[in-house]
């Protein structure tokens, strides 16, 4: 009998949300694959759950890259039974509209539809021969609606969720719960606290977002039974206006 | 210290969704406050909590009437401490709409939106006085759009999801969880059971949402720490289209 | 042959968008039935279109009066042959949720959504025994959200815009054209010219809705081919945010 | 004094729609740019506009294609003063989505995303140094949600939408109006007549979506005064179900 894996793909700073969401799953013994660019950064997060008692592996990988996402299921299929599949990929780029370049318009739809759509196909594979699991991507505010100067990232994040929901029609009754989160608010993560950290202290206790509360959603959701599955659900600090 | 309460509106027989969320949250050795318009049917439900060691209360209710809405918070309040309030209330009556008379529109809304506003104002007072807690909403498909023979029902079900929406935002800041539950799908409760046996047989197993697996969500709604609260979620067997 | 006859439900002040419409289909050739509570104010308008060399009658009812609405439709068909109806009555009623009176918030669903639906039903019928027609609805932005302090209105738009959908739905292919307008700003209208001037001036040209300019937008509605047909679309000044 | 201009992208068989907004405009005097990849559709297209007295010009240019997109614009601004522009292009792609390969997804993303993106930057450009005008894209059903077998497709189309609202929020304010249209059911032009002619035949008269009343709502859009803009309007027949 093999172990129970999750993949995460979007695994950057310990401090960040992708790291929170595998020791999430390491905590309930999952073994979990993280994969994401940094081989330095997958590394940290491995030893940091190793060092609480999980099995992690890091599995670079670039979400765009179809050779990388292929390369990264094979991996992963390797440490075990794929039981559920966590993309997290995405970097909010702002810019306005007329000088956004073509490249950083694809560079985001890349990491954002692409990547999603790649991480699907191929953890879908994987999920239906293991009789099913979760599929669970991270969305925005701007997956529902565009705004400037988030033209780039609000396309990505909308293709994104329309993934997700093909995906959930397609597969839902094939065993495979497909589920988008949206976040809305700012994730009290390493980005804002190194990039902003005057604006995160402004916002409060419990005014963003803790990693650790989103990741017990995720958890949840991986959790419902399937008679009454969430396919959306958002996230939102109780004071953040919408 | 007085004990922590929830007040559940919508309660009818046991085998129905009003039943089920008192079950839930009466596990978790909460007080629970049971409304409906049935002393039978709530004296039965409250015989079964404290068959299983629970503690609840019937409150005798019409929550279209403001009256009675005043007189059961005032009960609810003797009982403890109000943290949880969920409005359960809602019928999906069905009329093509040339033959739906004045009448029968008129008490669909006082059932689902009016009865809904009054129940949210007063569980919110309390709430407030309490120092915050949860306001859950049980919405359907046709909360999203109106649709036919369901003209009334879903013009009562999108009031009531506008009414947690604006209860969302001005109370949310002040500690007060409002989601809004979409039940997208048959529940196996007793209506179906009753009404419609051969098509809930031909749903299949977990094609029907279960009665416990619904409270589950109503129970983790209401466990959300606040720095990533949901005010809505769809709930939709695994192969229901949608 | 008789003539064609709109009904334009919620006509006010000469300056307000219920003359507005009433004036766009009057200048087409259209006999206008204007309906409203003040017999007063429905005899300005139908003065100021009886000048233009147009024809109208004016229709004391109450939209949320049942009884007023039936008198109305039978004083209507006699005109000549309904071919459109507009229903425009609303009154953007604001409150803080708790000092919300249940009196307050029935009279706003009254004039919203139970006399939306009593019009709609009462207007379809005609439209269907003439072959069809225009059945169009003004809705705000909050049909489509809650938001304090508007709770009771939203909750009485969003009412009425699922009726506007259910009604599409179910009548839609008898050859009625259901469409919902959702207004998104401020009416340069009798309303805000009395009591925020110095608003709508801050406004600035253009940045507030022309009543002409929403009128066009029904008559618009109104004259598309059934092969092409609108159900919702909005209409917001160019430079409100959203 | 330079003549007003029109430029089409996404022109085809002249039964298609993008030929069919070509006529509406030119037949108010507008100077069309009609671009497409294939010479010879754009010139059959020319050829008919001028032989109805129309003024009429062919751009070769691929819309995913940066180079192209460039190219073209130059070209258009040759011609006379843009006022007005108009994406069409797109093509619903339909495979499951377990064998939808990156190369199939990407050509579909170029096609409608990043085309609708250079599109809009290079159109908005030279509206803005016009003092203004009209950047309407094309939608469907599937802009709304996703779906299979229409992955591919939806997400293309949901970006697209995206970079619509992002557009109207960022020039808006600017004087340029951005709206998205969406095509709910079958269009009546050379796609379906060639490949489905039966299917089209069984939607009956009205049935499908007529060529030359989807252009009237894009010149409807186009004429909108700016103190009532739409940024979304569906079109669909009469009886298609939704």
């Amino acid at each position: 009998m093999t172990e129970s894996v999750v993949w995460v793909a979007g695994v950057g700073a310990v401090a960040g949300l992708g790291a929170a969401l595998a020791r999430r799953f390491a905590r309930e013994g999952y073994r979990v694959a993280v994969s994401g660019r940094s081989l330095d950064k997958l590394q940290a997060v491995v030893a940091q759950i190793e060092a609480s008692g999980g099995k992690a592996n890091a599995v670079v990988a670039d979400s765009g890259v179809e050779a990388d996402v292929l390369a990264a299921i094979a991996q992963v299929n390797q440490l075990g039974t794929l039981k559920a599949a966590i993309f997290n990929v995405g970097n909010a780029v702002s810019a306005p509209a007329l000088e956004l370049s073509a490249e950083l318009f694809e560079q985001t739809w890349r990491a954002s539809t692409l990547g999603g759509f790649l991480f699907a196909r191929e953890a879908t594979r994987a999920l239906l021969a293991n009789g099913g699991g979760s599929l669970l991507f991270t969305g925005a505010t701007a997956s529902l609606r565009g705004k400037p100067p988030y033209t780039a990232f609000a396309a990505g994040k909308a293709g994104l969720r329309s993934i997700a929901q093909s995906f959930a029609r397609e597969f839902g009754p094939k065993n495979v719960h497909v589920a988008h989160v949206v976040i809305d608010g700012s994730i009290d993560g390493e980005r804002i606290k190194s990039r902003a950290p005057e604006y995160l202290a402004k916002l409060g206790e419990d005014g963003s977002l803790k990693l650790d509360d989103i990741a017990d959603a995720y958890w949840y959701l991986h959790t419902q039974p399937r008679s009454a599955w969430t396919q959306e659900l958002d996230l939102r600090p109780f004071k953040e206006p919408f």
